[in-house]
């Protein structure tokens, strides 16, 4: 299934002279919907069972569902500042437009699991590098990260110390 | 299985108060995330076939994917104000805790189209309410609107002029 002709650009957003890759049309299509979910639990490792699925918010959270269901894990959120109720580990991040919070709920992980995290675009690398380091202080390891895409000019993969999986690279 | 047992209550979140439902535990468990994903694509009429399930960011996407898979639909998301890329149809609405703008993209949804709602919480029923008038807008028809869990003391169903099926009350 070619799923690259479901991402669209999008000129000048989310500012002038950058070129947005839109996933929605491709998630509003039930065929690369469970096509991508398929791929991506499929390229994950499978010596090693993982425990939980974190997906980032938000965009990583409709994949994440299906990921964790296809590997029989759990789902856990990675969400932005002052969203998850209960006591948090945050972390501070540059992002590609900018620097924002992100925390995951310090119980969300038990020590010694074994996570995947799962977002829709690998970009700088900073979102998910902050993910792994919330995960690592909650004593899990994180086996994978992977993504609907990576854009591959911003060199993300290299901040990344565990594999990276992706379907589509630009 | 019992999914009540893994909501917890939080006191006091988002502010002084208010028992917040957190159902973290219940996505972190990887039995219960698919039991809630089949039990809510069940609860669909079987009748009429559904080609989209819309998610309303961010808790809403989580089981959103997984519901589409399951009605063999698309997804789509609706998101807060300046989230989404391509052309927009808009829509204030007043919500438990204030008021916020959501958004979905005009070609999201083909008139004609049968459409779900998926969220998380049906609380006063204004988020959800907002959601049916945007697909209205573009011509979809709403035909049912789902949620892990209702609070009945805010009688959201009763602003809501669809059916309206959840696994949970409070």
């Amino acid at each position: 299934m070619n799923i690259q002709e479901l991402v669209r650009d999008i000129p000048d957003f989310p500012k002038p002279g950058i070129i947005f890759k839109d996933i929605t049309p491709l998630l509003a299509n039930s065929e690369a919907l469970v096509h991508c979910a398929d791929r991506l639990a499929g390229l994950c490792p499978t010596d090693i069972k993982i425990d939980k699925v974190i997906g980032i918010e938000a965009r990583g959270f409709i994949l994440g569902g299906m990921i964790a269901q296809r590997l029989g894990a759990g789902f856990i959120p990675v969400r932005k500042k002052g969203k998850l109720p209960s006591k948090v580990n945050s972390k501070s991040y540059g992002l590609e437009y900018g620097e924002d919070i992100l925390e995951i709920h310090m119980d969300a992980i038990k020590a010694g699991e074994h996570i995947l995290i799962h977002d829709d675009v690998l970009a700088t690398g900073g979102t998910a590098q902050a993910v792994c380091e919330l995960v690592e202080e909650l004593g899990g390891t994180v086996v994978q990260c992977n993504f609907i895409m990576e854009l591959d000019f911003l060199n993300g993969r290299e901040k990344l110390k565990t594999t990276v999986a992706s379907l589509l690279s630009y």
